[in-house]
């Protein structure tokens, strides 16, 4: 096999976080409609916006970079969006549900995160200033989206799921 | 299906980041093997050394719950794992699989502090405060294995990546 080189790197990460965006902005419309809460159905959707702006921030990424914006398969998002569609399966509709609905999508935040935030990094260290830019604008977000879940299930969804299983 | 209660999704979760935990256990090893970096080999090592012990603390944290510690299938982090092994598959040794190597080391941390984040608020919510008290020392661990990895790549793996590259 051909010696890879930082760039492969970058570019092979940012290929699987490009393929992971599209992967959940298919997958949030269903867990919100699957939401009993009006405000984690907000939160999830309102996330789906912001998702839509990160794919193409990523195109323009790849832009700076003089490549074309491609995915490629990343068997990490498959797998957490899985774990989504499985608590749907297994849990009726209702504040439990939501509870486990939020703490998917948190799971998936943080494996965003943690991917920015190589990205972010590996773009540093090879002198790509563009990329860096713009992906922290996407870090942020997703830190904030994160937060924002953090609040919704401390403030409200966690106590209400207690309450139905009382 | 039974109704689920707040309960049983604590357990369930549980159960998913007990069999994660334990997969982890079998990966670290192999990651270190691949790994070229004599403090990344270290770091993954030590991780690994930790991981048993996260591993015992899932176990007294069933017993708290007067459950049998058991694991269930986890695709999430099934797909992590695997996202490694691509790497080590696709680039050769040295620095820039060292790179990719910490980097999905670092993925696999926040895939598992967003669920022990989670476990400690239900465990919260349900007052299982033995649960919560057992599984913030393991959240700290995981903390501190992903900011000595952070260390490890911006202090010097990622620079040595970049003039293997040069």
């Amino acid at each position: 096999m051909a010696q890879k080189t930082m760039n492969d790197l970058l570019l092979m990460t940012m290929q699987d976080v490009y393929y992971a965006e599209r992967q959940i902005l298919k997958a949030l419309p269903k867990l919100a409609k699957a939401s009993n809460s009006e405000e984690l159905k907000n939160a999830l959707m309102h996330h789906r916006e912001e998702t839509q702006g990160q794919v193409e921030r990523l195109q323009k990424a790849f832009d700076a970079l003089g490549k074309r914006a491609r995915g490629q398969t990343c068997e990490a998002i498959n797998g957490l969006i899985e774990e989504g569609d499985e608590i749907v399966e297994e849990v009726q509709e209702g504040p439990v549900r939501d509870a486990g609905i939020l703490a998917c999508a948190q799971a998936v935040e943080h494996y965003e995160m943690a991917r920015y935030g190589t990205i972010i990094a590996w773009a540093k260290a090879v002198g790509a200033n563009d990329v860096v830019t713009l992906m922290q604008e996407t870090l942020e977000e997703e830190k904030n989206a994160d937060t924002t879940l953090n609040k919704l299930a401390t403030r409200s969804i966690n106590a209400q799921a207690v309450r139905q299983a009382a």
